[in-house]
């Protein structure tokens, strides 16, 4: 079973889930993608992952079968499991609890794509259907207060396969980072009575510096202040706290700008490896005004170093405005 | 100029540096160190490198020329520049600032050394000494407010040179995650009246479980909540803020801590790419009776990815407890 600890000085809770690695030496593969002439990810291999939790697919196919379009399993190696109870519990002056949650895979194409940007709209708009249908799904139960939509692309990115795929991880807390964002966000509400992104998207717009795709219904910038080399944030217009609640006539037009940032960012960057995040307000809050979901995606073209783990602040070589026009021009 | 923006969602702030690369091509080479027979950090090739600010030289012998024992010199890609005014200022919501402040080098041996634990340990308090120095100098500077020293090992650990060197950034603003850490220590002391980091010790000596190196005056042990495998804190047994305020008989033993626990490392992972960084308290604040500083050392062995972005949290595949006895065991 996993364990939940937390750290006290800086307040976040760390993951130790000690069956993804045990030995010293196992550390030293780690950082590459298993290329091998099998993927357990395509079709007609439906035997090899666990037993699927949701698929779309044609009208008549079983479960574990081929015939499907997305289709969702547990992740073989979870960072956290779903039986169990919270067990919150204290070690002296530290805190800790089991590590209960949920850890899924969500399988873009039951063909050996390796980007989201390969497939068709109508398919990434499934696979963004599929991201609700599982937040809808695991909100349902009561010890789970936070989910998280991410994709990692590439071996410096934390992929494990080349198969094209994102995960979700469900926390029973609301993680640090998260609740720091709600805070600031409230803060910025309470003084202004205005939402702090809607605010930010309104500005973008304006002085045209940062943007990348601009929709009816979407906006898609460089932020003022990338912590990353051509970092872009994806926006919905009209504020809405919580992704789940998405509608379908959305769906089609978020799988468009999410394909086409994409897509500039792998013409722009040659394949970059890249994470993309969901930001959204936890299950246990209901639509807040101040706090306005969005998609972080962070090409991985830096590294990290001692002056980031020691302070927080991030060295971009990159203006964001000249990222942004690059970007344009694709 | 560099520029400092603050991201508003997460409060972090950012170093624009164009300085440092220019065009996208160039990050494909970024996570290489760099390899040639020439290394400007090496005796003799002083003039290769910016003017010294500090030498530890035998006597006699003229700055910027051979027969020093550890080096300062400022960096020739600096993350911040020395010269100027802070220029504080808004754009609509946004706000941000000149990038001034000071970053260093500390060529820790004329020779071309790879490793710190390769010297001799009157060389190592030597670093130190060093580390000290160049504080006391810059907190002279009223525009300054913290001051991070730092290492980075390894490629994946951000080092672009291999003779073995650490480095200093002084900012104008105390950096967010040490903010953070300074508010939930001062929170700590606040309800207890006691520091959050001798409790730590207290507690990490009395369980013995997670000790690594155990002097008359340092203490290293895994943390309760590392959020990496292998990570390792050193901490003085004696409550203190400032590193700057070592004294000479703690300069030696800490020498010895600190290349014990590096040489561990390297025996147990087979020389791993890794960050260490003094957490200090900043300049702008006396003797704090709640803030205790340390170094932390973090093997960059696992790969940060999306959900680590997202949430704060981090998977750590190794249990603490076991690192702590691997190391103790070399």
């Amino acid at each position: 079973m996993p364990e939940l600890r937390r750290e006290p000085v800086s307040g976040c809770w760390i993951i130790v889930a000690t069956e993804r690695a045990t030995r010293p030496s196992d550390f030293k593969t780690n950082q590459q993608i298993i290329k091998s002439s099998f993927c357990p990810f395509c079709e007609g291999n439906e035997d090899k992952t666990p037993p699927e939790i949701l698929a779309y697919r044609d009208n008549g196919a079983m479960p574990d079968t081929g015939g499907w379009r997305v289709r969702v399993v547990p992740n073989k190696f979870p960072a956290l499991q779903i039986e169990g109870e919270e067990n919150k519990c204290v070690e002296g002056i530290y805190d800790m609890m089991s590590g209960i949650g949920a850890h899924e895979v969500i399988i873009e194409s039951p063909r050996h794509i390796q980007s989201l940007t390969s497939l068709e709209n109508g398919n990434v708009k499934e696979v963004l259907l599929c991201y609700r249908d599982r937040l809808v799904d695991l909100k349902n139960d009561k010890r789970f207060v936070y989910g998280l939509l991410f994709k990692n692309v590439g071996a410096s990115a934390g992929a494990s396969l080349e198969h094209t795929h994102s995960q979700l991880i469900v926390t029973p807390i609301v993680p640090q980072l998260v609740a720091n964002e709600m805070e600031n966000a409230r803060i910025f509400y309470q003084q202004r009575e205005r939402c702090l992104f809607c605010d930010m998207i309104d500005q973008e717009i304006d002085t045209d510096r940062r943007i990348v795709f601009l929709t009816d219904n979407f906006v898609a910038f460089a932020p003022f202040a990338s912590r990353f080399p051509f970092e872009i944030w994806i926006l919905p217009k009209n504020h809405k706290s919580h992704f789940e609640n998405l509608q379908e006539f959305e769906l089609d037009e978020l799988a468009n700008v999410l394909k086409g940032v994409l897509g500039r960012l792998e013409t722009a960057l040659d394949l970059p490896p890249y994470n993309y995040i969901i930001h959204s307000a936890p299950f246990n809050v209901t639509e807040s005004e101040f706090f306005h979901w969005h998609i972080e995606i962070i090409p991985r073209l830096t590294n990290i170093a001692g002056f980031e783990w020691g302070t927080g602040f991030y060295i971009n070589p990159t203006l964001p405005e000249e990222a942004a026009e690059l970007l344009r021009k694709q």
